[in-house]
């Protein structure tokens, strides 16, 4: 006897956190639901709880292991956090990716910088057309955001109807791209009995008043470069083609050639004009060029917004870059905002503008950026017209899914609040939370992928908190001590509050204990090491007041 | 033949950054000049810059090294990054602390904790009290800020007035402490030939409306802890006694019984009320009688604003706390804004709360939260009062001193951006940069001092970032390698991309050099270092992609 079919959703990244967005559904029998993975995003490792890490993934354990189960992957837009994990993620699931022509060029790349192979990248044109994976129906809708043929995804299932919204905001006038097209989106919603579950975008559920138009931007913009007298610098998200058109178009309306710097940039803009989306961009002078033309007639284009160190912005900051270097009199903009957490850095490259007597120019009442993201009333009008029986808020906090579910629920709306990790049953009328999967993080760490709880990261962050003590010991044939205890650190301050060498009296300590030390302890590796260790953190404590990480090294000679 | 007496300025902490207040004046002649110390505070570390230290102060050591020409510290209020170094660098200066009382309460605090003398800290009156010190007379004049008692400096010198404001607000109804009294700053600036130099509070400087009264925040919080119905906690800085005070009266109006939990805030109540700057502040119960009163009847006024691990906050978002736990439908209100930097801290509490069902609000419109300092046009109010002939913007980051040196110049007055370590000749009309002394940060780490540029904490960084590789090689009497190189890995993945174990690889490359390195290399321990170091970074880059910091432990058994 068959078991019924089911319809399921499973978030394993993007819910609980604004990034590396990855959303599985699932519909068939229990256990033996027929997969679709949508988005394979990344999110950016900081200081405070991932140093040293390059990139962070989600953990697609599960997938993996149900990878004979996936009908295919549908990337929605080029967004790093929908699809920057691509390379390193899909040799672990190996089924045909699903994409617009833009986000397909970004996604062979991300491919080809793997070592992945290219083919099973499969281009898709907008609805009408339907990719047909097992037993989902998928078609593609465009929406705007902050980054070229962002869409939403129809998931017809034998269950009903999904709409997966990805990343969105409502512009009529978006400049590159397609408008919001509220017919369309009405005509969506009472095709296929209606639209049964929305997934649903929550990063801006906290901001009140409707989005603006990427068109409003225009004009303060031009009238900003206009009004400046020296070089203009202007930065923004690299994959925001819409904003690089509209600061480009703006340069050159004040009489200014315009350079792009920034490898991230230059990448968007070639495979834009390359798949067709941007077909008008305004000339463009390269860096050899630019640094002939007088400073009033120039305008540089940057990456970097975030102030991150090894960006056109960050470089300029700190002197020349590529022959153009800044000068007082000069003008940066940011025509970007500062993502939360990367205050540190942002400041940092304002800070060293302003040594250079350049004037700063940033986003405080959004002048000069809009975001790409649908406000709270923004959202209130999807619901509105695609009335879905059943509500997931995704991409978001904690704080962000809850605030959404509470407007769809005030609106009568089945909300459920499923973070990463949370299979939930949509079967019914009612969402249904069925199973716990092990949902988390995975790190790039150089070369190689880690779990975020397997401890290395962990120790990193000891290391730089507590600093390194190594101890060396040898013993000799008979386990006796052969010579003193040495001490290495790293990490510590060599000398003590009392004035002593750190070293010396760690050594000291250490030498004393096996000097004393019984042969039961001499013997036993596990429990020298625990004396040891114990020495090291207590001396280390008592002189410069902190309880070092200890490796400890025994060696022991053995009769030849 | 005796020198030409004048008078100098040199920042030491404060000026390039906001936090660690630290300035210095001096008069008589060069190189012999009596100095006075104004403020000696610290800043925060960070993940970023400064992983596991403590505190970050100012680099005093030019101040160290003239010890003896120091005639009197003077602290202007009891906020952290004014007073918080007192008690670590008072051993280098002694000199006598000047404060008004609650000030020198918590000066008093700072002291007793690093075992300093207590006696040396005098306790002030404000203006008409002076206090002569050397070449100086000084005055405190009451201001208006976020802390009881802050207080500008009245200088008198042989050269003219110097009017140093610290940190202030213009405000005429401050809840606690003394208004903003505009006719006393009019007299000042008509005294004494009036005021030759105004070094000024920068913060704000970016903030173009005129700030807000403390009394403006009653109402509106009133009524939002009227409307609630679960337990309310509210979190503000602890130093904040007169928001305190607010929180704590709308609490009592809305029939609840309040409790504050946090060590610092009970420190700063304690100091207020044994002070006499706080004489009717709401009865207030103990956590342990808290547990006890119905939620709805309850509010908690907390510490941990910005999102501090150990602050009673961060404890509650992580579960209970002295007995008291948050529920759903309770309400957690941030009287505070977010310094920058502090984002993550502070999501990562919303986001905690959210997980318990709590409501979070915040200020985002400023209906909860005023700051404590002037903004722009108060600024200029100020320097239109007093008028003075220079202009030295201190207490901000590079841009704000910038942009308020352009707001002096445009008002005709000769104004200097002087970063931490310029020394600025007052004596003329016109500021005047006569040297750089070398000035940096200090830092507390663990129980030792350490210089930011000593490389302890560079090495931290280092470790946190590519992780550490210990490599042990013991040699015989002979030169020779006895047994196989050991290897020990710490914050590095264990299994290479290939699937290999990382130590085996580079144990493995280790011994086949040492087996082939010649007599040459084997005796010299630095080249073999050298060479070890190399072999380590190369095999781990291309196993594991990244290169660690390295430390080699060359060990030879001598003949006997």
């Amino acid at each position: 006897m068959s078991k019924k079919n089911r319809l399921i959703y499973l978030p394993l990244g993007g819910a609980g956190e604004i990034g590396m967005n990855c959303y599985v559904f699932g519909y068939g029998p229990e256990g033996k639901e027929r997969l679709i993975v949508v988005d394979l995003g990344v999110t950016f490792p900081d200081m405070d709880g991932s140093p040293g890490v390059d990139l962070i993934m989600p953990d697609i354990t599960w997938a993996a292991e149900n990878a004979d189960r996936i009908e295919a992957i549908f990337i929605t837009h080029a967004h790093e956090d929908h699809v920057g994990a691509l390379g390193h993620l899909w040799p672990r699931l190996k089924a045909p990716v699903y994409a617009r022509p833009f986000t397909a060029a970004i996604a062979t790349l991300k491919m080809e910088e793997q070592g992945q192979p290219l083919d099973v990248i499969r281009v898709v044109k907008p609805r009408p057309e339907v990719v047909e994976a097992g037993p989902f129906k998928v078609q593609f809708v465009p929406v705007s955001h902050s980054i070229p043929e962002s869409s939403s995804l129809i998931i017809d299932t034998p269950a009903g109807r999904i709409v997966h919204t990805a990343d969105f905001k409502l512009d009529g006038t978006p400049i590159v791209g397609e408008p919001f097209n509220p017919e369309e989106w009405y005509r969506i919603a009472r095709e296929a009995g209606g639209v049964k579950v929305l997934t649903c975008d929550s990063t801006n559920v906290f901001s009140p008043l409707p989005g603006r138009s990427e068109a409003t931007l225009a004009d303060p913009l031009s009238e900003l470069i206009a009004a400046q007298e020296g070089m203009v610098v202007a930065t923004t998200f690299a994959s925001n083609v819409a904003r690089l058109k509209t600061l480009a178009e703006a340069g050159r309306a004040a009489g200014r050639s315009v350079c792009l710097l920034g490898r991230a940039m230059k990448k968007m803009i070639t495979a834009a004009v390359e798949t067709g989306v941007l077909t008008d961009f305004p000339a463009i002078i390269p860096p050899e060029e630019a640094v002939e033309v007088p400073r009033g007639n120039l305008m540089l284009i940057v990456t970097g917004s975030q102030g991150e160190r090894r960006a056109a912005s960050a470089q300029l900051a700190r002197g020349k870059y590529l022959g153009l270097e800044m000068k007082e009199g000069d003008t940066f903009l940011f025509s970007s905002k500062t993502i939360p957490g990367n205050e540190r850095g942002v400041i940092r490259v304002m800070n060293a503008f302003s040594e250079m007597g350049v004037d700063v120019i940033d986003d405080h009442n959004g002048l000069y950026h809009v975001s790409g993201h649908a406000n709270r009333p923004d959202l209130e009008a999807v619901h509105d017209l695609l009335a879905p029986k059943i509500l997931l808020p995704m991409h978001g906090e904690h704080r962000h899914l809850r605030e959404h579910c509470r407007i769809g629920i005030a609106k009568g709306i089945a909300a459920e609040l499923a973070i990463n990790g949370t299979m939930v049953d949509l079967t019914g009328n009612e969402p249904e939370v069925v199973e716990f999967i092990e949902a988390g993080r995975t790190y790039l760490d150089g070369s190689v992928l880690i779990g975020a709880m397997d401890g290395v990261v962990r120790d990193r962050i000891r290391m730089a908190l507590n600093g390194h003590v190594l101890a060396t010991v040898i013993l000799d044939e008979e386990d006796q001590p052969l010579g003193e205890a040495w001490v290495e650190i790293m990490g510590l301050s060599e000398t003590a509050r009392s004035g002593a060498s750190l070293v010396e009296r760690i050594e000291g300590e250490l030498n004393e204990f096996l000097d004393t030390a019984g042969d039961k302890v001499l013997r036993n590796d596990d429990k020298m090491e625990e004396a040891i260790k114990r020495i090291v953190r207590q001396v280390s404590m008592e002189e410069v007041g902190k309880k070092p990480e200890v490796t400890v090294v025994t060696s022991r000679l053995v009769a030849e």
